[in-house]
């Protein structure tokens, strides 16, 4: 594949947070393992319990009879079993204690919701492996990474939960997620409403499919953050890659490039080249992703807005390639280096390792095909157009499958979605994925919130000092959806006796 | 397994029929074959054509990326491309054809829906095998036939649908199914709104899973049934088993019950016997499904109200065992040789060979998981419990699958399907399916209409003069609903524009 489809396969979500977990307390109490974790403040303690529920690998099939050991996390502080309800994360391409210690609005409106919480780890991500360290082998053992398989595992948690759990039993189940967990929350809503009785799916972008929006919409917002941030930000960016390419065309501008950036490996030949400009790309976006109102410590740390702070090195498209790509790479350096104790920069990382991105390779492979294209006009990037037969060649060389771009849309009705019900879609407007979000209300109980302030999930994270006044009222209006779904739920048990 | 069991597993579906089709006509028009069949009146052709489209085997999963051709007919005499509709027949455990000329209601109704008539066949069965004659082998080509798979047959064929024929696209669909096949209706409304605008879902015991119904209702309403057509006939049927057990013990019993009866086959073992009383009861339970009020030639031909017919001949239980049995013959005869062209009967047998028992015993052994019992109390039969452990052993010996038996009510809801919109329920208060379907409305757009003079889905059958008033109620009912919908879906589409 060419990198241009290298670079999008690579987009996976991101889910960035704000805590430090320390390791598991291994305090036995009955069959549950308690772990506490801290916040990045070292004040709010996160207390779950670390649980365990045998799941079929394939619930669609009958021939292979497998189970696996599915993790789910469980904290029940603030739960009430009079009256109470049940918060259920959605978990999407990783390690569930992230996403738990990372999704601070669940801890924070538990109290209030008389609220369980419960995190479930999606299949194939974290500890939850069908086929532990053999699940990614081949094509065979990834062949029940799936969202239908990931929702049915969530459906049968809690049949099992209610089940086992005395009070449990009849008290109203919410669907949350972020990302594509918020995908997931949005279609288990849809796929089993008798299950749970309402979604809040947060920055999930189900529309970025097929031909439902522009493939450019994603990097046109990730390109009007930085335009937004400073003067002529973009503009440097745009500018830059013509700059790397001149330099890349000798061994002296090569060995130029390496040392300049401080890479850990020096860049030999063009190959080396395209990785970089991907990876230099992929850190805008992650920056655009994380464009935070505080300081936050997602992978490195960042500063609270760090697009601004990036954009104050980049005022300048004129100058010369050499200080361009000087003040280029202090910028990149703002995100990888914000802390001031990394000796080299890895161009093969950019994201935290709690994410799963093989995982999510794959299912960007099969499912989850998500058409991306620049065009360096309206966004800033290197001109690179979707071109499905290219991808799917390199689906088929990398995971021996072939995409189905129309799948998703089939299964879960694309944006004719309208006889659903219960489901908040929030998009903040900062965030590139919002372009493949549901930001317009489809009825009176498939609403949209936006938050203009926002970056991917930001209602998600923990209350802070530093949120805007559109996040808050972004979570109050959340809140109220949701104690109006308890309400109906208790309202109809009553008048079922 | 003990004999119960092996009983319940040959419990299929059944789809009676009235209807004589002759060789397809072969006229090549375009790609489509074109197959002109004619009831049993000779008067009403239906013409249809034959096609295929391809499907993936596995929907839910990307390693194995091979294609099967479902096959389906299109009957299109009456649709209007304008404000026309599609009625889309959710094929169930059969062949299509069989079933396309089973369903007369669909084809008397076409012409005031403007509608386009699709028969979707269902994998498995008649020509749509996923692995050809492989297709029952073993568990590893049977993986793919689950109601999953299917429902995600019908979205992909009317996404193609729409994709293909001009005027299609912007046309509402409705669901319609009888059976098996009218718990995929409701469940396909149910999982894809996005796709059918409703469904006519016509005896579909949907609710006879798990503990949702006694298991007892489904034998109860078959004794109702005989009780009701004659004096003494279901206590004469109670009294025919331990007849049956009398003769049974000696060498001499065996051979004058093989005599009596005519059996193409001498009893010789216990074995045998129990495979008697088996046939035997299947066959009061298959009288119990057709008994219609008119004379129909389903498998065999059968008279008006069969099981009146039958019932003269049961009206004294206290005869001897010689006297009862030869009656309880003469009663079977009713069934097997209404025409007197039997010159022998073969206990193997009771439906047409147009149902796939192969398909259905393997789908009741895995997802289909029908609790049966009888305590020959509150029912005409020998006393027999539900054991779903020794159900799965040979579930597990015949297939080497074991059934899931909580599975169909987690995916589809039990009896917590109050959010859904747009579902007819019909029953037949005649039809032992009807203890385990949906008899009382939920909401207002999850309708339940019951048919009292009603065997197995009469409401899908052609209009017939000796029709009940209740049937052409529960007709005109259901072309209500059915324009309803309809018409909501074209104003939502002036709404948008």
């Amino acid at each position: 594949m060419g990198r241009p489809t290298v670079l999008l396969l690579l987009l996976t979500f991101l889910t960035p947070g704000a805590a430090i977990r320390v390791p598991p307390a291994m305090k036995a109490l009955s069959s549950l393992r308690w772990s506490t974790s801290f916040t990045s403040r070292g004040t709010v303690a996160k207390k779950y319990s670390i649980n365990y529920i045998e799941q079929k690998v394939n619930h669609f099939g009958f021939d292979a009879d497998e189970t696996f050991k599915q993790r789910y996390l469980i904290a029940d502080e603030y739960w009430k079993k009079n009256g109470g309800s049940i918060l259920f994360y959605t978990g999407n391409e990783g390690d569930i204690t992230w996403f738990c210690n990372n999704t601070g609005f669940m801890w924070d409106v538990a109290a209030q919701l008389k609220a369980m919480l419960v995190f479930a780890e999606h299949r194939y991500y974290g500890e939850s492996l069908p086929f532990g360290n053999k699940s990614f082998t081949d094509s065979r053992h990834l062949d029940f990474l799936t969202s239908e398989q990931a929702l049915a595992d969530f459906a049968v948690l809690i049949k099992h939960l209610k089940k086992t759990i005395p009070g449990a039993k009849n008290q109203p189940v919410i669907a949350i997620g972020g990302s594509y967990g918020g995908m997931l929350a949005a279609w288990f809503r849809m796929k089993y409403p008798h299950i749970v009785v309402g979604a809040l799916a947060a920055s999930a972008p189900i529309w970025h499919f097929g031909n439902l929006v522009p493939c450019g919409v994603f990097m046109e917002i990730v390109t009007k953050d930085f335009k937004r941030s400073g003067p002529n930000c973009s503009e440097t960016i745009r500018s830059s890659w013509d700059a790397i390419n001149r330099f890349a065309r000798t061994g002296a501008g090569l060995r130029w490039l390496s040392e300049s950036l401080g890479l850990c490996t020096a860049l030999t030949n063009t190959q080396d080249v395209q990785n970089l400009k991907a990876w230099i790309s992929e850190t805008w976006i992650n920056l655009a992703m994380v464009d935070y109102p505080y300081e936050s410590d997602f992978l490195q740390p960042l500063p609270a807005w760090p697009i601004k702070v990036v954009c104050q090195y980049l005022k300048n498209p004129s100058v010369s390639d050499a200080q361009l790509l000087q003040n280029i790479f202090q910028a990149l350096n703002v995100y990888y280096n914000y802390s001031g104790q990394a000796n080299c920069l890895n161009i093969s990382e950019t994201t935290t390792s709690s994410l799963g991105t093989q995982g999510w390779s794959y299912q960007a492979c099969t499912e989850m095909v998500m058409p991306f294209c620049t065009n360096g006009i309206d966004d800033m990037f290197e001109p690179h157009s979707w071109n499905l037969r290219e991808f799917s060649e390199d689906c088929f060389k990398q995971w021996g499958v072939r995409p189905r771009p129309a799948w998703i849309i089939t299964m879960y009705g694309g944006k004719n979605i309208s006889s659903h019900t219960n489901i908040i879609f929030s998009n903040g407007e900062l965030d590139p994925w919002s372009g493949g979000g549901v930001t317009k209300d489809i009825t009176d109980t498939l609403v949209a919130i936006t938050i203009p302030e926002g970056a991917h999930h930001l209602d998600l994270r923990a209350r802070n000092a530093f949120d805007p006044t559109t996040v808050l009222l972004a979570r109050s209006l959340e809140v109220r959806h949701m104690k109006q779904w308890i309400r109906d739920f208790y309202a109809n048990q009553r008048k079922k006796h």
